[in-house]
């Protein structure tokens, strides 16, 4: 039966691979890649380190498919991303019956966690669900953006015995999360922390966490959100793009 | 001027360290252990798995002092936490005082990623707000007990675009929290998900993650709830012992 991996390989330092990720890399035959066309040159480069590394000890080839676009002009947001999963579902299928042989072990790169924010486990279901395609998955956990965030700022998600959420920039625009006091925000493309600057929060914040472009800011939100969107513009405009991420933390309410 | 290494090694496999944890691991002049004087001898022994396995670079020593016992009896949780980290602080406050060079590397291991309901880095912080011993801190991200829990069954924590919430067993008792449908829960001693039969929930539970004894159940959390309790219970008599983490998840609401 075809395997497929779904490998964890962390926030963006090739050092926060496991050794479990590292056994997985070396049982791959083939590497799938959907090709976003975007201008990401630094995280192809950076999955192409991290194969040059570690996965040493057989032959692999890395096929690489291209990723149909996603509506991003609609405001019917699931709906885009769902019918954007099925048509990278399409793509995904086909690659993986034409490319991988009925004994191999195909593997997938994610960045940060498998579990967090990633689609790709929820495509192999789907996939699985057609029953075109019979595949075993196998999961190796990763370092999240939001555990190197932690990590970085040298502070706890949680404070004692309480809660965290996390959640998306698009939901915290539209209001502090009920119940919690300590809110995790990753996919925020438009700085939702500003809707908060009426909370006696703190905010940790970083970008590219983990690369040698690491940005990191922290302080009272109130007094650090204009240079945190400062920041991020003038490095958003240098890069081309920008993958950021923050915990937003008020007293105990 | 001192440093102290907080090192996340994973859920309880020593395969899931990180590159830079192994680094990490070699950095280290001393290793910092608390012993809880608990019967959770396989911790003991996997710790002691994971130096001999990675930290082979030079010579290392292991100093044990003795944890403060918790008072377990109050219902003031967050003061009796407070009150033992306290005193924790002064053990571990007078180890770094009494064994730690001062152009050394001490170090604590941490189970899981010392971001998630973790308490070395809040202790150190209460240190180092003394004022009276000087040392830099620096985290490195491990893999948590959740993510490891996703992996093993194959999910992502969220649903697309929606939030997540981590929290403990104490808190999900008094009720299914505000404005989330996935729910992660730790520190569980009670069983909290069997306060939520009443939802049309899944639950995907595992126990004693990565290790060779790890446990995992899944379904409707109506169907499951009395097979978790009673592989809970009949684990947690064998081996003295449980850890173990849950994700429920109900449709959209």
């Amino acid at each position: 039966m075809r395997e497929i991996l779904v490998i964890g390989v962390g926030a963006g330092d090739p050092e926060q691979v496991t050794m479990q990720g590292v056994s997985a890399l070396n049982r791959a035959d083939v590497f799938f890649v959907l090709d976003k066309g975007e201008v990401k040159q630094e995280l192809v480069d950076l999955r192409a380190e991290i194969l040059r590394r570690y996965a040493t000890a057989k032959e692999y080839r890395v096929v690489v498919g291209q990723d149909p676009e996603r509506d991003r002009t609609t405001s019917a947001y699931v709906e885009a991303v769902d019918d954007w999963r099925r048509r990278r579902a399409d793509v995904i299928a086909g690659m993986i019956a034409t490319e991988l042989g009925e004994d191999q072990v195909g593997a997938f790169l994610v960045w940060g966690d498998p579990s967090l924010y990633d689609s790709t486990l929820a495509i192999l279901d789907d996939i699985q669900a057609r029953g075109e395609l019979a595949f075993e998955v196998e999961v190796i956990p990763g370092i999240s953006s939001v555990s190197t965030l932690a990590a970085r700022h040298r502070v706890g998600l949680n404070q004692v015995g309480r809660p965290i959420q996390i959640t998306t920039g698009r939901r915290l625009a539209t209001g502090w999360p009920d119940g919690v006091d300590d809110v995790v925000v990753m996919l925020d493309a438009q700085t939702a922390f500003t809707e908060h600057l009426d909370q006696d929060a703190v905010i940790y914040w970083g970008a590219y966490l983990g690369t040698p472009d690491e940005l990191l800011v922290s302080g009272p939100v109130r007094e650090v959100a204009a240079q945190i969107e400062k920041v991020r513009a003038e490095a958003r405009e240098r890069k081309g793009w920008i993958m950021d991420t923050y915990l937003l933390r008020r007293p105990k309410s």
